[in-house]
């Protein structure tokens, strides 16, 4: 094989309950990449169709997790990536994630699987951090792993799988503003109330249980936050109000999609689902901002193979 | 059926990672009480064999659960208690929890059954608050639920029995000191760094996830306490010698029992435990402090029927 074409899925970090260490993985939006090898060695980044992106490998953050991997395996060839973007930079669904992840998922499988998913993260993590300042997997390991993940530690790395119930659909409004995810860390406190931390491991223990037992009431009982939403929701324009509309059209939970600007809700069922994107359209369509809104299954295998 | 003999565990809470929302029940270990129907209305102490307790309903910790229950249920007949009471009170294993629901399990046993485990839990609360000076459930949970239990919310009452892998033993050592739980509650601080809370409920999610899965592994790795340990473990002499000893003789993990000063480790297969029994035995036996131990299954049933 010297050619393949994947697809990469946007994500979704903290799920409410577990800031910086839960995700979920997207199905249908996500990035598309064609990596094929060169004669020449090195990472070769050839074409970036979407948006305004560095074409310099050692710049580019599906270019340094590439670069990462390569260094590692000490293949005798390179690499050239298209790149076509689909997940807007600084959307908060993971679009530097989708980046870093592509590049090296595709070169694996090229290589014919050398590295395993936990792997995979490592490298990604390299380019993760060209764009956030700071090593973290927690967009990255629902991206490679699919489904829900929780990153228990980030050194060593160590990422486990939580089980997806099957009717679990994910509703996502993209305000068209800009979060600075530096301003979105900024604005968190150093400290925190030991009572709130309690309620919040309580939330992510009973998250975690929720999603072996399948059990959507309490899926939805334990989507909360109240340590990083009373902080965030301030640089999110309606961000109550959209929760409020969402949660009663039939959401089980509303949150802030990683440091935002996205919000998501999970919902059982497609249906509830369509009706949570209504609902939320009907608060920004009357605003002044621009929006757009998608509903989707999650998407349990992860990156994925289109030829 | 006029009479009931039954047995109520002792039970080790906060399991590391989980501060005041874990906990798991032991076996062998805890009080047996024998409660009989009465003409007279009301509830009556008769018997408390083991520690000197009070005899009133009302300052008495199995006493004032029952009240709450008897409140509710309105029966037009009473109770009497027999205790006879084998967890020292301040031992750290529950023995404040073992009392107040003990009686509360007996006498539903005696009414027909007409709460569930939550609704005995919320009477039990009344008693144990009676001891700890606050409402709390995370040795009640585990002492009625049995297994793993994590208390979600104290209000409302919910909690969730979390699955117990069957090959799952705990090594306790009491060294016979005394550590006042609202000492215990003092020492810790209001606030706490968002890193640690990070940590910990990484660890609150792995360990739940751990648990449903069957991973020894991955339990061993889950069972770290970064917030409530480095202060409550300065209240126990030879803390980090048990812990370190426990560890080096194969525990799956270590950590202060509730409020201290029992410390507990866990461990895979009845052969280690015991190994773990005897290190930690070794360190203080070369101290002037009066100590026991013993080596338990994690007790899956919780409360049991004697006769």
């Amino acid at each position: 094989m010297n050619e393949i074409k994947i697809f990469s899925p946007a994500t979704v970090a903290n799920v409410a309950c577990g800031f910086d260490v839960l995700g979920f993985c997207l199905d249908n939006v996500g990035d598309e990449m064609i990596v094929r090898k060169t004669a020449k060695k090195g990472i070769y980044i050839t074409k970036i169709e979407g948006f305004d992106l560095p074409f310099e490998a050692d710049k580019n953050v599906a270019g340094v997790s590439a670069l990462a991997l390569i260094e590692d395996a000490k293949p005798d060839f390179g690499f050239e990536i298209e790149i076509y973007k689909h997940i807007k930079p600084g959307s908060g669904i993971g679009s530097s994630a989708a980046s870093a992840a592509g590049s090296v998922f595709a070169i694996n499988e090229l290589l014919g699987r050398p590295y395993n998913k936990t792997q995979l993260t490592y490298f990604a993590m390299k380019g993760e951090a060209l764009a956030s300042k700071c090593e973290h997997a927690d967009n990255l390991a629902p991206a490679i792993f699919g489904g829900f993940t929780l990153v228990k530690s980030i050194n060593p790395l160590e990422i486990l799988q939580i089980p997806t119930p099957n009717d679990l659909f994910a509703t996502i409004i993209h305000p068209q503003i800009e979060v600075k995810t530096s301003e979105a860390r900024a604005i968190l406190p150093k400290e925190i109330p030991l009572q709130h931390a309690i309620t919040q491991w309580a939330n992510v223990g009973s998250l975690v249980h929720a999603l072996h037992i399948n059990d959507y009431k309490l899926i939805s009982k334990s989507l909360h936050d109240v340590i990083i939403e009373p902080y965030r929701s301030k640089l999110i324009p309606y961000f109550h109000e959209v929760k409020n509309a969402s949660l009663n059209a039939g959401a089980l939970g509303c949150g802030i999609s990683g440091s935002g600007p996205s919000i998501f809700s999970l919902s059982k069922g497609v249906e509830t689902s369509k009706n949570v994107e209504v609902a939320i359209k009907n608060i920004y369509k009357n605003t002044s901002i621009e929006f757009d809104t998608f509903v989707c299954k999650i998407n349990t295998q992860g990156m994925k193979i289109l030829s």
